[in-house]
């Protein structure tokens, strides 16, 4: 099976085989969905087990199936490119990260410039690329920087790693470094970062070969949040959508923005979803702007596809200060 | 709350008042949603409840929101646009139907044209029209048929009702009638209809006001439908895809399929799914043909959007037999 990820079939073949699993889910985000059949038929042909493939999107170990596996009367979850979830599933699972294999050494040397006047750093990594923090680290002190790698924390399994919604690992040493380095490809945990250290970071793309400074795109991001809050503190009625998935169901979060959005005279409609579909918010008219607690992906990733402001429950608190929100630009 | 359907807010609000339901999760099809803030709302303020709007998308009352309900400790579902699930659901749960509350009697005189050479006509009616069926029979009395209204069984819940998935109320007067008529908008119940009992269908659509015949429809589908058998009579690696909703989860049929694929020689690999969307399928590069187990309407009525012939359960049995797809074209 060539794949530029580590999927240790062997090693799930023989987890179904040790557990005597009779039927099994296989969940994988978009990226490895390609790989899904052919692990499924190894599954299936070399254990006897029934392997079914969940066809619903898989945003993170967030999203574990346990929903599906527990209709289906499964015995075990497969849970392919994330690392395992804080809490406990009610259903056995096995959580394959899907380490990517391609090498970064030749990304390296491109880092050194942007690290320009830094002496101390901060490491991290996306669960994707984890495996490669000593490499870099080691490569970092070779070239005179100290280097940094912040504690497992929170939603975080692993020394160093960043989640979407949990970046404790940075935090707990962006106040003793310069500069921050991430392994990991996309904007929006480099931006995350960025945003909870206030801390440039400078972002080794493994897939790309490129490597690039927040800095510019924290002051876009800045700009594009601030001009959604600014409208919907002009807002009078507001839809709170709490997340059903396995880790997203935040009803603390939901109900203390409910009690902050009345307190200030705003009308407020309560919502559930499990996957949101940015086009069905437009069914609802009556309603001018939203906050997601569910995920703080949706409210930044699909921003462009929502005709209406929608928050993360962070930003409402920044919206109803007069303070925050005018501090905010200048907060990158 | 002007709206062209019943929504008996007063009596949802009487009777989370009755239940001293503390949290409530409000569900609609699409044609509702747009209604769905006003009465939420209503239920917040005059009950006190916790009102949650399901942002999911609701395709039936086999799409029943008990996962969310459960998720988020509601203790009353209130489910709007269908008429009760034959199975009862763990959450307490209202059911408003929402009957369409178009007049229909100036439509009615257009049927008599459609209606010629029959003497005995089974009536039919879609759940959000099922109140109008006395008033149609009497019309078509007046006129000198003789009408029969089937019994309500299966999945259906009132005399003469059909469900896309379930057509007993007609199969049980259809050998004993000439013609059909429907009462209910859009092809997809009509060529059902017409499907199940071999018969023609009169088709009235209290929305536009036609009334039309599914002769010609019910050809265009035949042959549409045969094209994606031969296609995937062809194919070697099936998929089949078992729905995880309240009401659709059929893992007998989904095996029963397997069985049948497999005894014929042809590759299988399971695949579960909440809600269907089918860009998704483009992913399993490895999967020639699909068949879809959660609900029939999934391969008719998206049929365009696949770019692999995805059948239902039905049409299996249908291509893997030589006689019954010979016959196939001319079953109508």
């Amino acid at each position: 099976m060539g794949s530029q990820y580590d999927l240790q079939v062997d090693k799930v073949v023989q987890e179904v085989k040790r557990r005597k699993s009779k039927r099994v889910i296989l969940q994988l985000p978009d990226g490895l969905m390609q790989y899904a059949v052919q692990i499924s038929n190894r599954i299936s042909k070399d254990t006897g087990a029934e392997a079914i493939i969940s066809l619903d999107s898989c945003y993170g170990a967030c999203d574990l199936a346990v929903h599906a596996a527990s209709r289906l009367n499964a015995d075990l979850i497969v849970h392919y490119g994330h690392a395992p979830w804080v809490s406990k599933s009610s259903i056995p699972t096995i959580y394959v990260e899907a380490f990517a294999s391609v090498d970064i050494g030749s990304v390296l040397p491109k880092t050194i410039a942007f690290l320009r006047g830094a002496k101390k750093i901060g490491l991290l990594s996306t669960v994707q690329h984890i495996h490669e923090l000593i490499k870099v680290k080691g490569f970092l002190e070779k070239n005179g920087f100290e280097v940094m790698i912040g504690k497992a924390a929170g939603r975080v399994h692993y020394d160093g790693q960043v989640l979407g919604c949990d970046y404790s690992s940075a935090r707990s040493i962006s106040a003793d470094v310069d500069k921050l380095v991430l392994i990991g490809g996309g904007k929006f945990h480099s931006i995350g970062l960025a945003l909870e250290t206030k801390k440039e970071s400078i972002v080794i793309d493994p897939s790309s070969g490129s490597v690039f400074s927040t800095k510019e795109l924290l002051h876009q991001y800045l700009r594009s949040r601030y001009a959604r809050m600014v409208e919907a503190r002009a807002a009078d009625s507001f839809g709170i959508i709490i997340g059903i998935k396995f880790g997203q169901l935040n009803m603390s979060e939901a109900l203390n923005a409910k009690e902050k959005l009345t307190g200030s005279g705003k009308g407020v409609t309560m919502f559930c979803v499990d996957n949101l579909d940015p086009e069905r918010l437009n069914f609802m008219g009556d309603i001018d702007a939203f906050v997601v607690t569910a995920c703080p992906r949706i409210a930044i990733d699909d921003a462009e596809r929502f005709k209406k402001p929608v928050l993360t429950a962070e930003e409402v608190k920044i919206m109803l200060s007069s303070e925050l929100l005018e501090g905010y630009l200048s907060s990158g």
